[in-house]
């Protein structure tokens, strides 16, 4: 006679507080996922790349890699961020993962005891946000502006940690067309974050993987490109300009971090064969596949601006970003659309509820974050309308 | 001014204590990599595959996928298991990884606490090895004889914890064509073990990565096809017939762990294009992809089985695998593999010393592991001439 597995007795202690996974599901009018557009998919360059890549390097499919990832896509990456961040990087401080978010997966995995402290922005992505609180991270979130975190705040906050012992273990800050605000950290901002960094001795994670999606001015200088100290670990990733399901991310490692953060890539070298199809299709046209995917972004935008200005004018404010793809919808106080989003889902509407990337708590409940990366251009205003038609009902 | 980041302050505290990775390198005579055959990849088939594929469906890279991973590949394994395994498992118990290692990494992070007790064959996958190391655990090797992992020693083993109030997380075995002994477990022993597991409550992780390179006999019926209490998670890759580079494996997993375990994919989904790509290729012709590799690997394990015959006859006994791509080659008391290894390197012929695989500490020094899947057929008689000389130099 056999005794069924008692599974949860068997299980290791984190799995019990352990916040739950969401199960992405597609609406038709979907302001929630952070998609890249799937009509601006170069489908055919990357079965013309998958030739000459598997015709010229197939056999290498043969091989377990190294845990970094394939050298050809490394070397795509950093050529990358010569000519877009000006910075000097070798392959050697690039690791391949399976998105950035098993990237950060793997820092937090480096750096996080329960009960650490992490600085973030006071609204910041999800991935992240599920990830640190996995890890029983305590989270200490920063106001931003329309320039981005307050320094000015995160001055006060690391001065009143170390007073009471406390150094933080690494700010995570999204840069350019923040993840939801869309808003960007300013040039003086990011000389002032990496100063309080240096001198509090707080490595700065600097997730940019938006920062390829400017559709106005000029990239001011990352913070990698600022830093004289090792302080920053940079966050890139092909989902936005490509395609997320090539799931292929990077991270640029300060040498003095590199060899400890490789050991926490612990699947081996991430998918092999993704890496060479698509250091193949990038290798000589990155920019010219850059400009077409931001024409497609901007003209998702404008109509979402111009759509918002026609259902939401006087009833709403609203961020206008100049890049990426997430904007951030503030409502009259005392609407909550954690509690809408099933009414706006019955009318086919999806998005996410400012709550949600909260990271202290309840804030950002008049809130909510509009993505138009994936809807088609021709059903943003017909969703707008939805969405402001489901807003306006009083029991909101 | 600024100071510089102490990054070995800010680390988790397990980052210490971590076995350091390896890093992969080739040899002329390589019969260290667990690769699989380069000469045998279908390089055509795959650009072929991948034309097909995308433009059926490649508007689906665009997505992030549920963390199971693309459902059309999910689809051909469950059905590789059926006529495979005969087990009726449905794609909503399957869950796709970067390679089998990252579900092993998922179940060690999911089962295991510092100090947590596990049960492994005494010696067993470097792989796992590292993981479980990593992860603090006690390891428990049971001696392995021809008929695999001995369940008289299991059924000791397992009393004498019990008395110590001691429940092992669970037992991890390689069942077919063992990784590195290169024997099988007997259909007798897979019923006592299953017996005994269930009966302590205790699951089985079933590694049945190489199962599919059976050269002789017929496959046994497997744990997961005799388990009726969901005791076991299955592993198998599509590493070892395909590619190593498409990095992808799978589990199948019980239902009352799946929804803990799913928790622990960190990542989001495994890649998106190489599983559109790899589905579409095994797609009605899995079977056939098998036997045309398995023939190359049956070439391959007759050329190094005639070539030891040749060369250590009378000097040393070796395992003769019915499939699979490891044999164990044991020498006279005295060898030490791991400190001819490095002569062995210069002589061009890279091996992994038996030490490597041993759960409990030291034993196995005159043992050695040839992996046959990656060497040139026409290389084999050499490198096993030149392994005979360096392992004939008195020093050893």
């Amino acid at each position: 006679m056999t005794t069924a597995i008692d599974y949860p007795a068997l299980l290791a202690r984190h799995v019990a507080t352990s916040p739950r996974r969401m199960t992405p599901e597609l609406f038709p009018y979907d302001f929630a996922v952070g998609n890249p557009p799937p009509e601006a998919l170069p489908l055919q360059e990357l079965i013309e790349a998958t030739a000459r890549a598997l015709d010229r390097e197939g056999r290498d499919l043969a091989q377990y890699l190294a845990a970094e990832g394939y050298l050809g896509l490394r070397q795509v990456i950093a050529d990358k961020m010569a000519r877009h961040e000006r910075v000097t990087v070798t392959p050697e401080q690039i690791i391949v993962g399976n998105g950035s978010l098993q990237l950060i997966a793997m820092l937090i995995d480096c750096f996080i005891d329960p009960g650490d402290t992490v600085i973030v922005e006071a609204f910041t992505y999800v991935g992240t946000l599920r990830l640190l609180r996995r890890a029983r991270a305590r989270l200490v979130g920063i106001p931003v502006d329309e320039e981005g975190m307050r320094t000015d705040c995160l001055a006060e906050t690391l001065h009143a940690l170390q007073q009471q012992g406390i150094r933080p273990k690494f700010i995570y800050t999204l840069t350019n067309f923040h993840n939801p605000l869309g808003v960007d950290l300013s040039a003086a901002r990011k000389r002032q974050l990496l100063q309080l960094a240096t001198t509090y001795g707080v490595p700065i994670i600097e997730d940019d993987v938006y920062g390829d999606l400017r559709m106005e001015g000029d990239t001011p200088p990352s913070m990698l490109a600022m830093d004289t100290a090792g302080s920053v670990v940079w966050l890139g990733t092909f989902s936005k300009i490509l395609a997320a399901g090539v799931r292929l991310g990077w991270a640029v490692v300060p040498p003095a971090l590199f060899p400890y953060l490789i050991d926490h890539k612990l699947d081996s070298a991430t998918n092999t064969f993704a890496s060479l199809v698509v250091a193949e299709y990038l290798r000589g046209r990155l920019d010219e596949r850059v400009q077409e995917v931001v024409a497609v972004y901007r003209s998702k935008r404008d109509a979402l601006l111009a759509a918002l200005e026609r259902h939401f004018a006087g009833r709403a404010t609203w961020t206008r970003p100049k890049g990426g793809m997430f904007l951030w919808l503030t409502l009259a106080d005392g609407t909550d659309t954690e509690a809408a989003l099933e009414q706006a889902r019955r009318a086919g509407v999806n998005y996410y509820p400012g709550v949600a990337f909260s990271a202290m708590g309840d804030s950002g409940r008049n809130s909510l974050r509009l993505a138009y990366g994936y809807p088609p251009l021709s059903a943003i205003e017909e969703g707008v309308a939805r969405l402001a038609e489901v807003l306006a009902t009083p029991s909101h």
